[in-house]
């Protein structure tokens, strides 16, 4: 994956965006994840460290070293885990694709919402692997956009999902990658292989959700790719418009919201 | 909703579907549901007492009477209760819209896929709510066939599915309804509504799940519809076979199947 070929791209709002998305679905997706004392943990592809500081948080005597492609991305990544006094967790560049690691060098893998935008994600599960001690784990974490629905809804709010699924596919990337994380595991060579969807659903009741799930992590992530969307001519202004104030209207009294992540887990 | 308009048909072939179907999803479904002894539960739209025998199991001391509005489904469903040995339910011929119960009969109301199929959900969950005593409470599980999603997938798989949907709308149902059970419950005067999802996620490790969910129940139902589809010119034969083929591909090795299933309880 080229740095330029991120489709969330690397503004600051972005990484409000992803500090909302893992702040409100920490417990969903982490509550599981506790690597023991004195393991080497390799999380590939940190972002600005949304992940990493509830990677810290839940293992604490793990000693972890977050790689990321980005330098604007990891800067902003060690800020965060300094600003937060973690002293566990070491940064470095690296891609995926080239890991700079001796074959065996880590006891566990952690990698999340990195596979989605890499093209050839069996590849990078590959190269994962192989800095993989024998017997050592890795754990996979990936969305799948067409695991998404909301009530009430629109064919304009459905388009603008489906473009940005479309604009991930141009980059190389797969947004419906979810649903594939038993397949890919299988395939780099992983045994043990166990996949776990995790449904995130959204009503009245559940007034955190809409505002840190619904809004601020999906609608806005969408929103994001608006400009791309009607550069490529995948749909015009007033429908875009249309879906993405139908999306809020799901947002609102009455409305609902669905979207399902997937985590794996498996061993070398 | 008429007799005749029931989407899925009477067929025995359907019968041993909607059996499959509720054996390997009971526990899914069903094991958060308890009525305690002695008290008077309504079952709406039991069809052949393919819940009712969990219902009966889970409850062996509530009084349950199982009622439907077609006497072939209700003899299957008696004989059914009858051949386990179950004394705990009543049966008798009955439409949800016009209930031949006194107001504030019955401590709990349990109904399973049967909003789905009529047409007004919200005015038969107000009929439910009329013949529910003050206090009593509502358990409602349905599906939402805009939930499905497989891998691989194809458009022709896609188109199969939406036919099914287009089909259940043109008979007055709405087979996307689990996503609406939360406003709908609302909508019909409920209070302490609380809808919880429950996903089916089936992959290589889930063998029983490729078998009793993927394959015999839900392929099973969709392939239910081919003639409605082909009749009403929703799709070219040639197209649903190649979809119902595709399907079945994501059933076999390195395939994932995803479906969500919507339970909702409330309080009268």
């Amino acid at each position: 994956m080229s740095d330029s070929g991120y489709v969330h791209g690397y503004s600051l709002r972005e990484a409000a965006r992803l500090a909302d998305q893992a702040d409100t679905l920490a417990e969903l997706l982490h509550h599981d994840t506790r690597f023991p004392a004195g393991s080497k943990v390799l999380e590939c592809g940190c972002g600005n460290g949304a992940q990493t500081i509830h990677l810290a948080a839940s293992s604490p005597e793990a000693e972890i070293v977050s790689v990321d492609i980005s330098p604007e991305h990891l800067a902003r990544a060690k800020a965060r885990i300094e600003a937060a006094g973690y002293g566990n967790v070491e940064f470095q560049i690296a891609d995926v694709f080239d890991l700079p690691f001796a074959e065996e060098s880590f006891d566990h893998v952690f990698v999340c919402y990195v596979l989605e935008h890499v093209t050839g994600p069996e590849r990078a599960l590959e190269c994962l692997r192989r800095v993989l001690k024998p017997g050592g784990s890795i754990t996979a974490i990936e969305g799948d956009h067409g695991s998404w629905y909301c009530h009430p809804t629109t064919p304009e709010a459905e388009r603008t999902v489906a473009c940005q699924v479309e604009i991930q596919a141009s980059h190389g990337g797969d947004a419906l990658i979810g649903r594939r994380l038993f397949p890919l595991l299988c395939g780099a060579g992983f045994h043990t292989v166990h996949v776990s969807p995790r449904l995130v659903y959204v009503d009245d009741s559940r007034p955190d959700l809409i505002e840190g799930f619904s809004k601020n992590t999906f609608i806005a992530m969408v929103e994001g790719v608006r400009e791309q969307a009607l550069e490529l001519g995948l749909i015009d202004e007033a429908s875009w418009d249309k879906g993405i104030a139908d999306m809020y209207k799901a947002t609102g009294p009455g409305g609902t919201f669905c979207y399902t992540f997937f985590k794996g887990t498996a061993l070398k």
